[in-house]
């Protein structure tokens, strides 16, 4: 898989560097079970590329610094390739000054946050990061969409690997209606509302009335508003309103925070802290008989899995990729 | 009502200056409307104080720091006071840095995170700051309570005021519940389980089974459980596992995070890009006749209507406050 993207890459005018990175991110969130943002999403990238949203040959700059903030310009450059620049470099300044903050403006979608978080944390460090969108989700109590989903991913180390939360703002996306729909199945908890305004567990329901539901109602509403104007204020870039008046999702802002753990007094104590409430969390009691994870458990799990046994892959997708 | 605060705050031995600074909080959150963290809630805070487990005598001392982190010790001082002092120093330690961080240990409950990021934004910092709580709510999919509701506040100046989101990791608050059952009413949302384990907005049949929900399910869960490793490791101070061992909701861990906006190159533009924001999210079609409010709007109307017309106390509250 990697190899094939590596190649389609290149015939698109991606660098050998540029081409590696994104080879990579997209073959490892497939191998993580993140198929919306690996395998099934790669002829979407290259379409972006092609349409000229997307510029391989530019890469993301420095535009000004101040203490341990730097704002940098990303040229819409691939999203994956400008994230770990950006992450990379947040860590280098968390480093020297304790926490690293890089917001990013005129960037690409990430693909998946938690692929920057699990990097990070990996290292040693926490990560908090999070991205704007183009709009589509409503605020609370309207009809239209004027907030993004607004993907936020916060991440620390644990053993060898990492505990990482990487959530949207919409308790499902578009993309998990289709999945639930495709299937035939109710969402196991209500995702939107009806035309007419009832919450409902229909993803066909939802897909009409284009009223996907924010988590926690008002609260992740309220999030998604908050996070979108930080990451317009902090990169001096476009919001969810101007990334909306676009014809495609480019230009999108982000903010890149690390903390460097290991300068922290309390170091030598942080990994049996954080085994301590992990192993506390673990003593939940469960309602059915499956364990409580934590975030990022599962993705372990899968990792592993698709590890042994390969990465599971539709093959009309592979098709559609193998005719780029 | 803030003079006999500040009356009583004597008489349990805090000095001149702790008590305005506790006397103008409790006042402040009522005028906002908070009454739960303002007037309603003083009589508990002196209890605490007479059972040991705010000390009026101490205050926080720094006790490490690195780049633009500090680690500092509440020495269970009054919660309020420990915040205020946190979030000052987080603003100075921005305006050298552009970010400020503070990580404060074994202090008290801060009251209404709204307070502190009010105070930053107003002053023209951006705010990111959250406690840990005693475990009040269960994880995703467990029947047991592991999970602090755990409050997050994000707040950016606005106008000559600020847009400021406070929001536990619970849908409602058990004082909402109370608040509903008082009044007989259902939750305009589910907020929690009955028994059985079905999804309710019947608050009697949540304070039964003491299974409050996460906004969002397992997404609030595990934003829950990221922001008590975070406000642990980061402090040094109690999880929500070990604040859950003590007799008392003390000892509580806390993180202050300021952005000095004034250092960025687009300062200047920084306002007039949040009132974009701001009026695209007010041209949001509502599904009833009212106006879609941004986090903090209501607040700032009752705070007039109440400086107006007097801030309303329940006859029982104030004459147990008048019996201190």
């Amino acid at each position: 898989m990697e190899s094939q993207f590596y190649k389609i890459l290149i015939q698109q005018g991606f660098s050998n560097d540029k081409a590696k990175t994104c080879a990579d991110i997209f073959t490892s969130n497939s191998l993580d079970g993140v198929y919306t943002h690996g395998v099934n999403r790669f002829s979407r990238f290259i379409k972006y590329v092609i349409d000229g949203h997307i510029d391989p040959s530019k890469e993301a700059i420095c535009k000004s610094h101040t203490g341990c903030i730097e704002q940098w310009d990303g040229q819409n450059a691939p999203g994956p390739v400008n994230a770990i620049q950006c992450t990379d470099r947040a860590m280098e300044i968390a480093s020297t000054h304790g926490m690293g903050c890089i917001a990013l403006a005129n960037t690409n979608h990430w693909m998946r946050g938690g692929t920057y978080a699990w990097r990070a944390a990996q290292k040693g460090f926490v990560f908090i990061g999070w991205t704007n969108t183009t709009a589509n989700m409503p605020a609370w109590g309207a009809i239209n969409s004027k907030l993004g989903n607004n993907p936020l991913v916060i991440a620390v180390p644990y053993q060898q690997d990492a505990i990482v939360l990487d959530m949207a703002m919409s308790q499902f996306s578009y993309g998990m209606l289709d999945f639930y729909a495709m299937k035939n199945q109710q969402l196991p908890v209500p995702g939107g509302f009806t035309i007419d305004g009832n919450l409902t567990t229909d993803p066909d329901e939802i897909r009409k009335s284009e009223r996907i539901l924010p988590i926690g109602y008002w609260k992740g509403a309220g999030l998604s508003l908050l996070l979108d104007i930080l990451a317009t204020i902090l990169s001096g870039g476009l919001s969810v309103a101007g990334i909306s008046q676009q014809k495609a999702e480019s230009n999108v802002s982000q903010v890149f925070i690390t903390i460097d753990i290991s300068k922290l007094s309390n170091f030598k104590t942080i990994a049996s802290a954080i085994q301590q409430i992990i192993d506390d969390y673990h003593q939940s009691v469960p309602e059915k008989a499956a364990k409580i994870l934590f975030p990022g458990e599962r993705v372990m799990a899968v990792r592993a899995e698709n590890a042994a046994q390969g990465i599971p892959v539709l093959k009309a997708v592979w098709d559609e990729i193998l005719a780029l």
